[in-house]
């Protein structure tokens, strides 16, 4: 171990901060932990953290402390009672919220005399600490910049967003809602190919491809969406629409799920009504603003 | 133009059509073409193409004829009269469709003693005949064999599916809903970092980097569906609800639509119901394959 590295707390150690403590360890980093059920920072002891007695003790023991526990209601109910030993130190969350639960636990923490960042972690367990993990941090950028050396070696993509606590957990839902789309769709386009005995590995390939050509599409959809104007590239939101129908028809017709073309053509649908018909389909971004 | 390329024809001469006889001229292939607007035909002329009187004429002209009009009606529109002089050809629809109509095309066209070959076109006008077009066929596999060269072409990717005519719609169909969930969870994201002001440009960098993770993932979930075993491999599928709900309520609280998140959850809320709460992501297939 490396003793010049500076000293962190990890504070929940669930499947999440296992994998942070283990990698500050790794990096030769003082690692103090902590976690509800006292088990679980077995393995880390044994591989040279330090066992805080309390979640006070934990806080004490560094000046950045890292809490990962399941939800905001669980970092409140944890540090509530630990807002009088927060001076001067820098309070990272890396558990999954909201925007606002980011933005309230920043306005305790500021009241409390602590330095607040909220962060998101876009990775799984076993990518902490590789150097394509995506880490992002929000709120204030000095905290951020003093601690940069020990943040960054929980991922070799950590990003700093900016001053808006909010920022960290807006970026994580869009990468969520945009997961569970990619995932959703493939899952659509593996039941319609499985009817004909298609395996999913085979699509996959073909799905792969087809995801690399539509990534390259963003930039240009993204400049129409900022600028706010919508011409039709290659399709117009016409077009898209009578393909729609055929997948609905498709789907019906082969007796697989049809609730995903049907939701994507009833927001087509309204574009359509609302007279971007002609438009591209970066013009559905309209529809997304909409409650 | 070097004549020793097979001769072709081109029927329908809109935007695709357009760029398939282009492409064709291009090679060197002694082209014909068609269209019902005669106008759509004159600039193809011009570069060397020849203009068939009739869709009669235009069938004749050529061992292999490609028909690429809006769908499915207006190629049947066309060809139904034409059946006469199918024997011995190779008819290819490069139509959009469902594989009910390919299959049905298909049996027509074998009743006439015409081999018959559907065809997709995963690319725009623009991207015909370059090196990363991908155009998938299916149908007899010599007729394709037959005519590979001057198809290959129209794509660097070109791709043979299958004997069963309903695979190159399917393909088609596959990418497609995979396409547009792509494009709907980017413009949900872009719309949640817009209340906080952050460009769908910034984002856009963000989105490409997540979708290359996630296009990684795609052959492990694949394994899962083909093997029909789930377990999580990262994060349960009780861990996604979670993730949902701050979702839903990002989206009522920033008051952007919600409908996309509703849906995720609604599907996943099923797949929980059903037993499937601790296998991963997945096992969400079955809520695809049901009706
Ligand atoms: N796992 C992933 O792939 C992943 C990826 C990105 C982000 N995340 C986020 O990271 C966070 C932790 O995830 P995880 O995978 O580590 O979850 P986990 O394995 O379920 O661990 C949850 C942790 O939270 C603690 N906890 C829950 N309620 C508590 C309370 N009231 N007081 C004190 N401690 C409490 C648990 O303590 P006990 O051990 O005492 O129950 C445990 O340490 C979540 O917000 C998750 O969304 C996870
Ligand atoms: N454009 C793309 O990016 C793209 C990509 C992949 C696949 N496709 C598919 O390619 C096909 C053609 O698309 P496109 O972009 O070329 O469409 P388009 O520009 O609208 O052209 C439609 C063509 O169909 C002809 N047509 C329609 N009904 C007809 C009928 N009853 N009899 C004879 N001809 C008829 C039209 O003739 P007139 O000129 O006389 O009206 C025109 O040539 C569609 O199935 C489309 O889904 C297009």
């Amino acid at each position: 171990m490396r003793k010049s590295e500076a000293p962190v707390t990890v504070i929940g150690l669930g499947l999440m901060g296992q994998a942070l403590a283990g990698t500050f360890l790794r990096n030769g980093h003082p690692t103090t932990v902590w976690n509800r059920s006292a088990g679980k920072a077995d393995q880390l002891v044994a591989q040279g953290a330090v066992r805080a007695g309390s979640a006070r003790d934990a806080v004490v023991a560094s000046p950045l402390v890292i809490v990962c526990v399941s939800d905001y209601a669980a970092v409140r109910e944890l540090l509530d009672p630990l807002g009088d030993v927060l001076a001067g130190r820098v309070l990272v969350s890396l558990t999954s919220g909201t925007s606002e639960e980011a933005r309230e636990t920043a306005q305790w923490a500021a009241r409390q005399g602590g330095a607040y960042l909220d962060g998101a972690i876009m990775t799984g367990p076993q990518g902490v600490g590789t150097a394509e993990a995506l880490l992002l941090y929000s709120g204030p950028k000095a905290a951020f910049e003093t601690h940069e050396s020990a943040l960054r070696s929980l991922g070799g993509e950590t990003t700093y967003l900016g001053a808006d606590h909010g920022l960290s957990s807006l970026y994580d839902m869009s990468m969520l809602t945009l997961m569970w789309s990619i995932l959703n769709g493939f899952l659509h386009g593996a039941a319609l190919l499985g009817t004909a005995d298609v395996p999913a590995a085979t699509f996959a390939q073909a799905a792969k491809k087809g995801m690399l050509t539509v990534a390259d599409w963003l930039s240009s959809y993204a400049d129409q969406i900022d600028g706010g104007e919508y011409p039709a590239l290659d399709s117009t939101i016409d077009t898209h629409l009578a393909a729609m129908e055929h997948l609905i028809h498709e789907s019906v017709t082969l007796g697989i799920n049809a609730e995903l073309p049907r939701f994507i053509k009833a927001l087509t649908d309204r574009a359509v009504a609302g007279g971007r018909g002609s438009d591209g389909y970066a013009a559905l971004i309209e529809q997304f603003r909409q409650p």
